[in-house]
């Protein structure tokens, strides 16, 4: 699994304030942080929540190494003793967290973690690392996949994707958010992703002909031949090699599977391929489009009626084209004070931008009668959001706007706890089961929030005990600054 | 360091080809495989190349694991005569290649590949992800040192990287780019990379004060103290605090070193904060900006004459906001015959836009007298582009497009062996030899090119016996369908 091995991966501020914490005396402090972000990607209205497990992965595995104290203690900035307790600490906290391949939204604390103040600290650099990086690339396929159609998109991003390790999880998360398969082989091998590829230009130009490459492919794989036709020319030599080639194998009683198209205006040679191979008697040969596709691009080729069977994605997916990062944060949002009780703890920056919700929190959702997702709404942790009663909810930044839903069929909480005392309380999920979960999600979510430009915007707002204590802790100043 | 395992990194139509190489009898032909790319990244007018000590020590240690063969026998697409040859591998190829940190252009060959087909053409998916990736991030990363000044650029992406390794590998490539230092430590293990880091908001918070958090962290870090001092209010709070601790510092003898201001106008809060200090009598304590910088943003920022030091940049570097991709290619451009004769490869698709240059070849890097770079011309490989004679140099593309260049005082091949059947030929230099290179060829590059927008175009030409080459191969009809 593509889990960090050492807890190194981390800014170094991690470690010098954690040293800090503990000549200060509080490091032992309970706190609880939130992991959420402020801003959907791409423009959209949704975002869908991957990389769950492995973060948990690395919660429950974390150590130092040997050679990473070696390393520490050349930098002059730690002290023996430090470095002697890094050297056997593990992480001892707890975490709640929304179900990966949650669809989430924007303020909202998909994860939350309540620890040492130390430990809570240290995790935040990889923890932010993984759960933004997947997130991202799940969220890019629902995107492409929601265009596309279901089982229609082929993730081969490998060769253009940020880092060894950016091509693995990327790959990972791609199938999550609904790409049928990749061509990455150790995807394959670490996640059980499905695997499918077809052939590069260098087949055809290895051969003295395209039509004997084709051929040779042919007899090579009867049963997987996808051939790739731009090689020369896609209309006047790759696609009638390819029918010559087809049309010899159903003498064989063999199938061509696909054709490749990787250049040229794909709205028009993919009609006129269409048209040639149905003359030929080959309807069952599929349209294999790739080359820098991404949503849009996908959304208007099926407005001008392309015949396109299957969307070959690498690229833009990969590496998240139109937005290559998550603004994911991790903030501090409560601390227990030396009785014990939680101590609000509210960040007020230039701005409420980048203002923080305060407390230990919890979130609802709100389904209508026809189980689609109405609305979603953040109360402190241990007050329930009941359905079938009116639900006021408040604008989280502008605190005098405020709605009321009625007709609330169900609510559901949406964080549970994952993680208890440093283990792992319950198998995480598998691959697909996460996989399933944003196909049903997207399912309950309106069509009009899944629009690629102005989506409708799906409201989160804060309960009302949440909203009492926000006033409070921002003393009553909320929403001048805006 | 972060080298990929094991080759099954890789499109699984690599292992298929390479299959079908193999039982089509091909597979031992010797090849040449040209990286190139395109388009520069960010629309700029030069690219960092980067990565390529670390693909050299890929090829030296490919191998396949026995659980990658055992995964790949549970395909049911590869037989057992492959699966064993895999198991036993290795890559016997010879690379040429630019060094590393050269400035490098679209269509030229940076690296050169030539080796048996099948091994060749398996090596493509890993070796375009490292090189570009690493290649992106240190174009970026010079782009915003030539805006913010030598040594004033400390990277900290790690948190919103594409990945564990994206994280890892941006770093070192960040450094290469020009940064002066990295926050994440485990850059600074693996590679040596220097490291920082100040504070995040969380220390503030958990102090019931910011003067007291700034005090301990003062009386910690006596030495190396940078206070966040936007917790709550910039100019009302973070700065004035930040003077009473850096006044009592002085007293004790000690010199506060920094402020970091992290939201709000850099502009007007930097100026602001400059007089504030200055007038406290504490000129030495540097100001450290971050928050979604770029090139872009630093430029103007300098144009109205904000008062910054240090620029923290993390997202938009380590993620390559504005191009998220090199679109690095590798393409087979010759294949020996029977005879031992390289036959050139040439591929034709739609357009021009994505054809391949022919033969195995070499670049030459011209200077005029006073070290600046004039253009780079592509010629066959053991032709010589030779100074203090006219040099011809045609279009890549526009066949009848060519231009004389006179005065030209030093010519230079670009392209060394470094790898020979299998082997490296010599250690790589050490990552500031790299850095350093950079630094030396931005210095020789003239200063229009260097531009963030509409930047002078540096050309690319090819040699008068490529040219001659690539029009027999194109077949006369080069540029025609431009």
């Amino acid at each position: 699994m593509s889990v960090p091995k050492s807890p190194i991966l981390t800014d170094l501020y991690q470690l010098t304030m954690m040293q800090g914490y503990r000549r200060a005396g509080l490091h032992r402090r309970e706190v609880c942080f939130d992991y959420f972000f402020r801003q959907h990607p791409f423009g959209g209205g949704y975002t869908v929540f991957a990389g769950l497990s492995e973060a948990l992965q690395f919660l429950a595995g974390l150590r130092f190494a040997d050679d990473d104290i070696s390393y520490l203690s050349t930098l002059g900035m730690f002290d023996n003793d430090f470095l002697s307790y890094l050297s056997t600490m593990r992480f001892h906290g707890s975490v709640h967290a929304m179900p990966e391949g949650s669809i989430i939204f924007p303020h909202e604390p998909v994860v939350r973690i309540e620890g040492p103040l130390d430990e809570a600290q240290m995790i935040e650099t990889a923890l932010l690392n993984i759960l933004n990086f997947q997130t991202l690339i799940a969220t890019k396929a629902a995107r492409i996949v929601e265009e596309a159609g279901h089982d229609n998109v082929l993730e081969f991003g490998a060769r253009r994707a940020q880092g060894i390790d950016g091509a693995l999880t990327a790959s990972r998360a791609a199938y999550i958010g609904g790409c049928y398969a990749t061509s990455n082989v150790e995807a394959g091998k670490v996640y059980g992703v499905p695997v499918r590829g077809t052939h590069a230009h260098s087949w055809v130009m290895a051969f003295d002909t395209e039509l004997e490459a084709f051929r040779t492919f042919a007899e090579l794989y009867p049963n997987n031949a996808t051939f790739l036709v731009d090689t020369y020319d896609t209309l006047k030599s790759g696609v009638p090699n390819a029918v010559i080639v087809g049309k010899e194998m159903a003498v064989r009683g063999q199938k061509l599977v696909g054709i490749r198209l990787d250049s040229g205006d794909f709205a028009y040679l993919s009609v006129e391929a269409r048209k040639m191979l149905d003359a030929a008697g080959l309807p069952q040969v599929k349209i294999v489009c790739s080359g820098d596709l991404d949503e849009y691009i996908i959304h208007d080729l099926k407005a001008q009626g392309a015949a396109i069977d299957i969307y070959g994605v690498g690229t833009r997916l990969a590496s998240a084209h139109g937005d290559p990062s998550l603004t994911g944060v991790y903030k501090i949002s409560a601390m227990r004070d030396d009785a014990g009780t939680w101590n609000m703890k509210h960040k007020i920056t230039e701005g409420m931008k980048k203002a923080t919700l305060p407390g230990v929190k919890q979130v609802w959702r709100l389904y209508d009668a026809a189980n689609t997702m109405m609305g979603d709404v953040i109360e402190l942790d241990g007050v329930n959001v009941r359905p079938n009663a009116p639900v006021t909810a408040y604008h989280p930044v502008v605190d005098y706007n405020k709605k009321v839903y009625t007709d609330v069929a169900r609510t559901e909480p949406l964080l549970s706890e994952v993680f208890k005392d440093g283990a792992l309380t319950a198998a995480q999920p598998s691959i697909n089961a996460v996989r399933e979960r944003v196909r049903n999600e997207m399912k309950q979510l309106h069509p009009t929030i899944k629009r690629l430009m102005n989506p409708h915007i799906y409201k989160v707002s804060l309960g009302e005990k949440l909203h009492a204590q926000t006033r409070l802790v921002r003393g009553g100043s909320a929403g001048a600054e805006e």
